[in-house]
């Protein structure tokens, strides 16, 4: 079976970053939301997919992808929200079969969860997050003080439900990972304890 | 300032044993509710304690060491709680003041806020914690299948309250922490993640 790493984590806490040096560092496969919403439109013809989609969709994927159970929804909406669920799923799957790698959001943790991935969640205090997209530049740079932190607040909240929406799972509850990292105390973590093999290598 | 290590942790998940090796690796100095205890029986005259505790207490020492805000308690079983926790964070103070050291359990993380401990929790599934528990022969080991997993549950059960009594905080979630590690997939992560360090110096 693939060595497969899922990262879930907090937005403005690096766990994005870590994914991708940790992918390179391993000279492994990294993939997140960009990729997978690139791979769906570009590895394939789209028409043939959506067709692919619409034989086997929607009841007998959902088993297999979400903790969730529908009737046939009315609702465009929803229908397309959990078509696009159900081909980031897939694509995931496909993935990870494939080779080794490191994966980035999309319930990655969830939707593989029966290859046994290493589960982490990356966090921060909300101190660290806000300087850390300051330092950044990213495109919340022109929010400053309380309303990039309700910013900040306002992205993890959408992660959560989505996460809670797929997986019935609450996410950022400790108990659905493996190893969670506050990066903000991470320099101290490794001034402490050097190399942190010390510890981790005990276990 | 010196290196302080706590350990909170969910009975059975092995923090303990983690944290005493961890201290024989580093060569620092080990403390447990056990040695808490004894030091504040034998390291002193106990009723030159018990006075200098009456002189200081109750009041003018709980705004350091608790979160909570009391009057003065009628009720005999509260106030000798008190006390004893008082009592077990001045000590816990006074070590962590003398040497670089690991503390397992009591609040530790909390106490020593303002010392910036590095605060790691230790916690594992539920079934590894069992064959942890029937492996290690301990003063539950006549009980099996459901009614260990009841004994498991009620003492990380009491733990919680007593943490959320004495610091306001809610024991066991991930913001109070600086580094989670799940025990019962640790023999993977060590395998698909080489050393850890790959990661973990990345941050």
């Amino acid at each position: 079976m693939n060595k497969i790493i899922t990262i879930s984590r907090e937005f403005g806490s690096g766990g994005r970053e870590i994914g991708r040096r940790l992918a390179e560092e391993m000279k492994i496969a990294y993939y997140d939301q960009e990729i997978v919403a690139a791979l769906i439109k570009c590895t394939q013809n789209l028409e043939d997919y959506i067709r692919y989609m619409e034989k086997e969709r929607p009841l007998p994927l959902l088993p297999i992808t979400t903790a969730r159970t529908f009737g046939l929804s009315t609702n465009h909406a929803v229908t397309e929200n959990l078509n696009f669920y159900m081909q980031e799923s897939k694509i995931i799957r496909e993935v990870a079969e494939k080779s080794d790698c490191v994966i980035v959001g999309r319930c990655a943790d969830y939707v593989l969860r029966d290859m046994n991935p290493i589960r982490l969640f990356i966090y921060a205090d909300m101190e660290y997050k806000i300087a850390r997209c300051k330092a950044k530049g990213n495109d919340i740079e022109n929010l400053f003080g309380s309303e990039l932190q309700k910013k900040i607040v306002s992205i993890d909240k959408k992660r959560s439900r989505y996460y809670q929406f797929y997986t019935n799972q609450t996410w950022g509850k400790m108990e659905h990972y493996d190893l969670c990292i506050n990066t903000s105390c991470y320099a101290q973590i490794k001034k402490i304890i050097p190399g942190l093999t010390a510890l981790l290598d005990l276990i």
